[in-house]
């Protein structure tokens, strides 16, 4: 068996550097999903964290790492998402500059965030090969330092730490489950649990609509994601060449869950919990409710990727 | 000086008789708001209490206070919000009935949360008159014991142990800030404070479509609330002979927030804290947006009094 290439020391590393600049986010519980799901759910609540995800846990791990040598022409990446936003703010938590290529039809809200923490926006075509394309111009003209938002061992170390935080809140876990998007958050909460619980098995959930991961999983090799139109936006794009061997080796399982089962969900969660959550946050209680059977009679944390919702444009 | 009602030992009494049964809430903060108002904001958030509002307090300490035998033939009020709620989970707690006169045009939403806590609902029209009209037949029928929402002794010293939950978590405290309708969450603070806390001041918001209180307050002398149309429904009532006094003593100053305001604040509440505040808790921060002076590098303790609405009918 190959070695991991994330160790438990890497992710204690990790934790070290984000303390103190990022929330410890709390865990969250609710009578009402407990009892619609027969289960018992902890929600771990990266919409609480700084820029609202919890991507800027693998952000600032990653730009915490640079030296100022390396970090004095900035950093960059494509991202149409909270990783962009996640970025430019750890940029600016070291005093250097962002570079993020964003697709021209990014929302609204997400290019405002961006703007917000000072990142400089780079629009391109909404395709992954403008995306790269431009990406490359940007990183020849700058000198920046690309920072990928999930293909990258910074970035899953520092998304590690939500889940070794919340089997540091609830060490009883029995199952940890998070939504699979690129992987880096799954990557890193799998090997949270690896190194660190001794009885909880990791599954993850995952857009009916958006399924190359599954599938991936299921027939055990790569599926590309092709254009997926889920309305989890972040859950849209392609495994990496980092994520998907860590995933096919210490996830259990993928759940799939359905459109209505995810706008279902996160209306439950506004309503219930009283938080809001972007769509890609509702894909694990949606999974849930709609495959019921592997969670029942079980304690389930659940990472609540993240709450970056245009309050203008509601699924309901 | 007349001796107040609510001694130190009854909100220490309410707290004891609450533990257990209702959430100890969490204060939160966000440095957004805090930038905006050049205050440090601690949020108390009793939209994350049970049945979703501060209301549940005083429901619930109310109901245990009575002996078996008052409470063999259930309980009754009316109500067209929270108090609604409240009281019918807090009977259900002791095993007996709660009925409710609720207004006929009362939301959707609100409605379905009493029937969800089994109460006895009878509906009538949507006036004062009719709604008193028709809790005293209901009484009368049924024999069981009113608990009124807000100008009954026992609501607010359970209402007072948010403030002083908060002041325990944060004794720092220059300011407490609440919502004021009916007065009972305002009259439980202004106790709390009076007898928990060396240095804080009392201060209120209200709605300026709504601002009997700040009438009453200002001419010092009652005056009643005629048919308020802000969008702060649980902020419509006029005090009562029990909250109208302790208000007048001990209350500081209390700050209108126009209905823009209102909303604006909403949403702010939502999109950087996301949490889900209903329309009368995003009073007090708008009352503090748009009369910023006295709260300047204070410390203040907000109550977000609850997060129960209709997200089919949202005011953006």
């Amino acid at each position: 068996m190959k070695e991991p290439e994330i160790t438990a020391t890497d992710i204690l590393d990790a934790l070290k550097r984000i303390q103190g600049i990022l929330h410890r986010t709390p865990v969250m519980q609710c009578i009402t999903l407990d009892k619609m799901s027969g289960a018992t759910l902890y929600f771990k609540c990266e919409n609480f964290q700084k820029a609202g995800a919890f991507k800027a846990r693998g952000a600032v791990n990653a730009v915490m790492c640079l030296t100022e040598d390396k970090l004095a022409k900035g950093v960059a990446t494509h991202s149409s998402g909270n990783h962009a936003a996640a970025l430019a703010m750890a940029a600016g938590f070291r005093g250097t500059e962002a570079h993020i290529v964003m697709p021209e039809n990014s929302s609204r809200v997400k290019v405002a965030a961006v703007r917000n923490y000072g990142g400089n926006i780079t629009f391109c075509e909404s395709n992954l090969a403008s995306r790269e394309e431009t990406l490359l111009k940007v990183l020849e003209k700058t000198g920046a330092v690309e920072i990928h938002p999930y293909n990258n061992a910074r970035i899953i170390q520092g998304q590690a730490t939500a889940a070794y935080e919340l089997l540091e809140d609830i060490p009883e876990l029995d199952i940890l489950l998070a939504p699979v998007g690129g992987g880096g958050l799954l990557s890193g909460t799998a090997m949270a649990v690896h190194h660190f619980s001794q009885k909880a098995i990791v599954m993850a959930a995952e857009p009916e609509m958006a399924s190359d991961a599954y599938q991936s999983f299921q027939q055990k090799r790569f599926i590309e994601s092709v254009d997926p139109q889920t309305i989890a936006d972040g859950l849209r794009t392609s495994l990496g060449s980092i994520t998907y061997p860590i995933i096919s080796q210490y996830v259990n399982s993928i759940h799939l869950a359905t459109e209505t089962g995810i706008i279902n969900a996160m209306r439950l969660i506004w309503e219930r919990m009283k938080i809001i959550v972007e769509p890609s946050s509702a894909v694990t209680l949606a999974a849930i409710l709609e495959n019921p059977v592997p969670f029942h009679g079980k304690k389930v944390g659940i990472i609540i990727s993240g709450g970056n919702v245009d309050l203008s444009s509601l699924p309901w």
